[in-house]
């Protein structure tokens, strides 16, 4: 029997991005998003959704890059911290010991420490409600080595990002590994 | 030291989408969708990108309705099914032996096995490149009364839902809950 939970913004699982910025004075900074994801494969695209109130929204207004930025499970304590408190501040890479790298391709910085990185170009901006959403058009992914599989892409079990979920709230690590896609549903 | 892997669609973790729409005969249909997830607060609204060449793109575009289902880990067969083959050539509710119901509220159905379910009404759409992005408000959400928490809302650890990973490829369960959101982080 289902129950009718109202409309609200919940999808299980979520990612956990963490997007970084220059400001108008090319002051580093780093905010956690909580909606976000892919939405396209040609040109590689991600999205980010801000609201207007958020010091990253003018940011990108102004530069027209971002990076998003896969912390692993090691920086939970990290991630939860830039959803809290603005870079509007302080300096959140100095609060938190984390280094501000320049992308080589977008005008926006990333974190070193974290071991995945999509370097992003604002492609299109979509104005739905409370939230307002940056299609960044992804120039180039950068992956520390040591989480690189043998198809040279990210081996998410070393990466070992981590899971929001918005309803609980909670973070949850990945589980065990359950199948493969385009495989495990194939007709016999 | 970082690598660099090219642009890619690569986020980690990604949710696992399963997009319920009439087509133009009203016949009920399913899709694994690999991109997507929420992009607003307030309207609630899901995005979910779709290849023009898919049997779903046409039945959103006619109906600019359709449901987000979310599978628990039991379905992992079935969800991998519902993303390799089209609607265009089969009933896959009957070929699965899940059940079709039209939901109250938007013109689609949603898959009744599954225990979380998003009913969205088209909002915006967005061309992006191989990918169209359909921004539906969610209307409702329907939960079955047994994945719920004590707080009312959808409890991750009972759903189980599970995670694409595109690089991999492969599907991931959910593991340990790590600690709470705007509390971890927060200073001392």
């Amino acid at each position: 029997m289902k129950t009718s939970i109202g409309p609200r913004a919940i999808i299980q699982p979520n990612p956990v991005l963490i997007v970084g910025s220059y400001d108008q004075n090319d002051r580093p900074n780093i905010m956690a998003v909580a909606w976000g994801g892919i939405c396209c494969s040609k040109p590689p695209c991600a999205a980010i959704s801000l609201r207007k109130a958020t010091y990253t929204y003018g940011s990108i207004q102004h530069n027209r890059a971002f990076t998003i930025n896969i912390p692993s499970t090691s920086f939970v304590k990290e991630a939860d911290y830039v959803g809290i408190y603005s870079g509007k501040n302080e300096d959140k890479f100095k609060a938190l010991g984390l280094t501000p790298v320049k992308s080589e391709v977008v005008n926006a910085p990333y974190v070193k420490e974290f071991s995945l990185i999509l370097e992003c170009e604002v492609l299109k901006i979509v104005e739905i409600g409370l939230h307002t959403q940056f299609i960044g058009e992804i120039k180039d992914i950068k992956a520390d080595e040591s989480i690189l599989a043998e198809n040279g892409l990210p081996d998410i079990e070393k990466l070992q990002p981590f899971i929001y979920d918005s309803a609980g709230p909670g973070y949850y690590a990945l589980g065990n590994f359950l199948g493969e896609p385009y495989s495990v549903g194939r007709k016999k």
